[in-house]
């Protein structure tokens, strides 16, 4: 076993994974903060936040931030989700001091200059516009909306234009002081990396982050419900819905392997009927997206304007009729899918790093592979019949954008 | 050095790399032959078949294929480029067999139903649409068509819906026999693979491929040129580039650098000047695209209807200032972030497998990464301000997807 863990003084949490023969590491601060801790006013304001931290600190611009680690060939990234932000680089292995400190500096020290606020606010605006032109992407922000209505998990993670062009420094500097505290974030380091060195590292650039009581999360409101966009597209995408269940119920082993024989290969049952059978799409695929407490199922599909009378319809018969001619063989496929993909991401540092960050936030200790493997393995044959049966019983969220008129899911 | 060679009596030459503690294996068949190969009347071809490797061979159906490699949790995938058809999977280390097999069944065995092939023409039309209907992806295509009008380089690879319409299987089969020579092909296998396991299982499944003398490809010819299309979009969507060079040829390193310094990272100068000095766009980056006889030298940014008008000369600026101001430093950084870059890629078995077969392909031989790392070292501040007045002292090529009016770049 090679991944330790480490808590300081303040309450920041360390788990690294030394991996031998690799010669690059990756590492990176995730903090349980996202759009779903954000009022309606300031929603928006965390995807902002996170873009800042690269606009300059009290020793170093944006621009040295850039060319400090891409000097020694590093990448510097970040993102922001409901419920986290993440700044993670991948660095060769003598330049990990180096990326940890620049990640430490800029999020204890980013300024937020007025004029580089008014510069940044301009480039998100134009990530706003990219997402609102790319429809298989903004088609999951109308189902959030729709699946959540009037709740911060229903709100988009870049926020509304008119927020986006009002939020100023102050904001920016409040939010950061009351979010950001120590005992919500975990520093995670995979790869050619030493546990002992991270530590110490961490110790030297992160001790003085305070750590103070922060306000809890609004609870989930599942609703369901239905949206339609007209759009002048060659296809009409699709995004049908239900609620699931938060991460580490009962249910989400069983989900993980319905979604994966529903729609997570070639072999599942919606590849197989929709586009192997009807040639009806190019895509189409299942997933399951967990919360903290709450959870939504989903199914995408995008097809031609003419195509989608026989589309819904097939989608239907197959949620429908699949727990009474469900195999064992199917089972037993989905199951060897979710496992041999847990042992291949094992082997890229950047998704081991952030599933080791990820199981510290949610479950607040490292789960081996060998532990979820077991999970897996005992999902039995009426889990995952009980599991689907609930879940399409319950209220839909189905959301399309396209040409021709609404459709409706009943 | 773990990377070893060995070429059939037909002539496939098979290339491995065996990388120790690694539980995975990826391994496929590149295959010499893609869009640039095809008449007009049949563009679209390759693609085509790629398509329908995967809807049956004389002993496994479309869904025995498919259920096959996911009942062993693997992944079976393909793609068709501009030069190229790839077939490749991943496997845990016991399943290297099971995935040989597969692929040496659907590249050789595939029957091409008729009722299939009208199935999967139906995919493919969807195919088109996806692509349609993402702006920042379907531009590329309109480049490629503005570069080289006329020539094979320039036609789509998934080819145009009447094209599609029309291929027939007897198309297919003869294209196949036509095309699929077995020098022609590299079977590569990275990470928990044994190069002797590989070549006897190569020798087992392929050594009926027959090795035939194939046509050679029309030669390229660059013009260059403007194209718009008018769309209701958020945003406008732009992509100017420049006749470069092919796979080997001298500039093909300082091109590099130069693209990596010009619009590679954060430091980059478009992006330090159109993002983060002026706030213009979300994306801006620089690229370069080699094929056998030609390349392109592109960048592409998204902006709004508002911002072009700014952004333009500021690009044209970018480009102009460049040879005058260069840095050592930063041609210093260029080569550190190729460098690493390399050394990363070696770290994931899939994009190591992808370099194998690609450097059979294109060199004929296994290229080290200390060997590239050489190259990228010697390149000079001269190299790369050479090759930059060259590049843009030639017919560019502009191409925009958008609101507003056609902008045109002089």
């Amino acid at each position: 076993m090679t991944v330790k863990i480490t808590t300081l003084d303040n309450g920041l949490r360390i788990i690294t994974d030394d991996i031998p023969g690799i010669l690059s590491a990756s590492l990176g601060l995730w903090v349980d903060v996202g759009a779903r801790y954000e009022s309606p006013e300031v929603n928006g304001i965390s995807h902002f936040l996170e873009h800042m931290a690269f606009k300059g600190t009290t020793s170093r611009s944006a621009k040295q931030i850039a060319e400090e680690i891409e000097n020694v060939g590093g990448h510097l990234n970040a993102y922001t989700s409901k419920e986290n932000t993440a700044y993670h680089a991948r660095v060769l292995e003598n330049d990990v001091p180096l990326a940890l400190e620049i990640i430490a500096d800029i999020i204890q020290n980013s300024t937020f200059e007025p004029v580089e606020v008014e510069r940044e606010r301009e480039v998100i605006l134009q990530e706003i516009g990219q997402a609102h032109d790319t429809p298989d992407d903004i088609i999951f922000d109308y189902f959030q909306e729709t699946a959540f209505p009037n709740h911060p998990l229903g709100r988009p993670i870049l926020g509304s234009p008119d927020n986006v062009r009002r939020i100023q420094q102050g904001d920016l500097k409040k939010y950061m002081t009351q979010e950001y505290s120590a005992a919500r974030m975990i520093f995670a380091a995979t790869g050619a990396v030493k546990h002992e060195q991270i530590v110490d590292l961490c110790q030297k650039h992160f001790a003085k982050l305070s750590n103070h009581e922060t306000k809890n999360y609004e609870k989930s409101s599942y609703q369901g419900g239905h949206f339609f966009q007209n759009r002048q597209l060659e296809q009409v995408h699709l995004l049908l819905g239900y609620e699931s269940c938060p991460y580490g119920h009962p249910d989400f082993f069983p989900l993980s392997v319905f979604s994966s024989l529903l729609g997570g290969g070639m072999s599942s049952r919606l590849f197989q009927e929709v586009r192997e059978k009807r040639g009806l799409v190019y895509s189409v695929y299942s997933f399951n997206t967990s919360f903290r407490d709450a959870g939504v199922f989903g199914i995408y599909a995008g097809t031609g304007e003419k195509q989608v009378d026989e589309l819904l319809p097939t989608v239907k018969n197959v949620l429908e009729t699949f727990p009474n001619t469900l195999e064992d063989k199917e089972l037993d496929r989905s199951k060897a899918q979710l496992k041999a993909g847990i042992l291949m991401s094992l082997e890229s540092t950047s998704s081991r790093c952030e599933q080791l960050a990820q199981q510290m936030l949610i479950y607040k200790r490292h789960i081996s592979p060998q532990e979820i493997i077991e999970k897996v393995n005992t999902v039995t044959r009426e889990n995952v019949i009980d599991v689907a049966q609930r879940l399409i019983s319950k209220s839909p969220t189905f959301v399309s954008i396209g040409p021709g008129k609404e459709r409706r899911w009943s």
